[in-house]
């Protein structure tokens, strides 16, 4: 298997080099050859080329079986909405060509962490939501413009029917060997584009009748997720409002710091932690790895089809926050017996 | 002073009796005379015209110095996203006839109501968002189009900088008048209207030096939220984005049956529950009262400069929620003491 790792910038570095290191670990005891090739994506590529996403590294990543990405992003590019080339680009050109149009984002809280969440440990306990994010349209792809005097600007938020069809079925799919249950969530009372995804999910649903479907307005769902998370079992939806709902569900996780995210579509599988770059943390070595390790156990399960290998990294990482390890984002100050640990000693 | 009430849809009938109610008591108190007329707006509207804003009710309100709103929205509209006429129509259109650009949502919990939220009380305690929502751009208002064979569906997101400006000044000017920090949400990292918006606010923030100005993407503000809402002061943001952020917001207030609304911009000013129709409650005289009462709260202080009187409201709700009325929305089941009523009761 050859696995592209892309650490990024910022936090990337470091807990992309967990990741691998578990994956490499993983190889040795289950007797897999792992080959591993590096890659440059984001402000580092951008410093060292002119190009957030050069085409070493998209060619690396078309012939990889599986990649390993870290975080991207960087502060100077926050402060200067109007320089050009951004890091961001990178990422989102590496997901339309490889056709990445499915993130899947499985929202668990490890039983040990019911404490570091600003949630109330009875509204959390038992949550367990995964989400399917459309990632290749929407406002992210669609046509973006700037009037000539710049006092304008504007982008499309479209969809196709093909796209909502395609991982409407992945959901629906996915829910059946879940709880059977999927909540579609839209804002189809104001969008159009949002009339269409609600029509084109309405109809898919018929194939699945044995899967309960609720249709949801994004404003409602960003409460519900907080006030009730436990209603929810596979929840489908948008781009743009995927990447809000989900980086809202961390705090049902406890921490961003615990979520990984697989993303797949034509052939490649691409993995990541939720978290961003976090600038502020980066070097210190105190950023929390185990979601570029969960990342790494996706990659196992979904890409090689190795459960057992997968459900070995899981149970380490239990086991490791059974022990009280804890990095700064998930340590909870109420609890005792527990070590708060640079990334080095987590991962 | 001339006050249009429209109830609208659903549960906006009941609360919005309650709303009327209490500033027919404030007048009657303090010696002030206000004429009601009454509108109608929504599915209610479509039923009884074939118009979710009929011209009556839009000559009404711009005869008005202050409208009271209560909900819009029917499961009919929902359920068939290929329906031409729609209840939400309605409101977009007076928002936008009205020029209502800036939405003022407060957030503030009443101290009787820690214990009802899904979050922990020691992250609550102390937590006062103003939200400035701009309400009458974005992709609300863009163009919005439907293929022929209706196999791709769009809305534009657009942005202009003079839209952008005057909600940042309104916001801003706010600021100085609490704890003088803002917080600009936007996804500038993806979205060129939100680079346009980044600027201008970078811009507008070096006339108030004194207030301190952050800016976040809305998938960290979705998370920051509920991890830590004490860190916010005024929020300032655009269209979709403060919908989605004040819903959410909600469970930081204990209920979206607490949260009241005011949009002011040209003269005329809208004061409105951000609740929605909630038809499932609709009839049963359960609904909570308070966002309607609050509003009218807002309508007194803003639109009429009636402090006292606004306080006089205000401290009412506190010294009801303090006997323990409670209607279902904020009852919690730990604490003892507590009367759980109808609508009526309530109010
Ligand atoms: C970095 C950014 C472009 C990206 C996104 O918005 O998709 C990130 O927030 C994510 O969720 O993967
Ligand atoms: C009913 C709907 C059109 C409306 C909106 O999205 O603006 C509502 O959610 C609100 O927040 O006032």
């Amino acid at each position: 298997k050859k696995i592209l790792v892309i650490p990024g910038d910022g936090i990337g570095q470091e807990v992309t080099a967990w990741g691998q290191k578990v994956l490499a670990t993983i190889a040795n005891n289950y007797n897999h050859t792992f080959h591993f090739e590096e890659g440059m994506m984001g402000h580092v590529a951008i410093e060292a080329t002119g190009d957030p996403l050069p085409d070493s590294t998209l060619d690396k990543a078309r012939n990889s079986d599986a990649i390993l990405f870290g975080a991207i992003g960087h502060a100077k590019y926050d402060n200067d909405p109007t320089l050009k080339v951004r890091p961001e680009q990178g990422l989102l050109k590496i997901r339309k060509e490889l056709g990445l149009y499915a993130n899947l984002r499985p929202i668990k809280l490890f039983d040990e962490l019911l404490e570091a969440s600003s949630i109330k440990p009875e509204i959390l306990r038992g949550a367990d939501i995964l989400f399917f994010r459309e990632l290749t349209g929407d406002v992210y792809f669609g046509e973006k413009k700037r009037s000539e005097d710049r006092s304008s600007a504007s982008d499309l938020m479209i969809y196709h029917r093909y796209e909502v069809e395609r991982i409407a079925r992945k959901a629906y799919e996915a829910a059946r060997t879940r709880r059977s249950k999927l909540c579609s969530v839209d804002k189809a009372n104001v969008l159009e584009a949002s009339r269409l995804w609600r029509e084109v999910v309405q109809e898919i649903a018929k194939e699945y009748p044995d899967v309960a479907t609720e249709h949801m307005f994004i404003d409602n769902a960003a409460m519900q997720l907080i006030k009730d998370p436990k209603r929810f079992d596979v929840v489908l939806t948008g781009n743009l409002f995927g990447d809000i709902l989900t980086d809202e569900a961390s705090q049902i996780a406890g921490s961003m710091g615990m979520l990984a995210s697989a993303s797949v579509g034509d052939k490649v599988g691409f993995y990541e932690p939720i978290h961003g770059s976090a600038h502020d943390i980066a070097g210190k070595g105190i950023a929390n790895p185990l979601a570029s390790i969960l990342s790494a156990a996706l990659m196992l399960d979904i890409s090689f089809g190795l459960k057992t290998e997968s459900q070995r990294v899981i149970k380490a990482v239990e086991a490791t926050l059974r022990q009280g390890y804890r990095t700064m984002d998930i340590a909870n100050k109420h609890t005792e017996n527990e070590f708060i640990m640079g990334t080095d000693a987590m991962g």
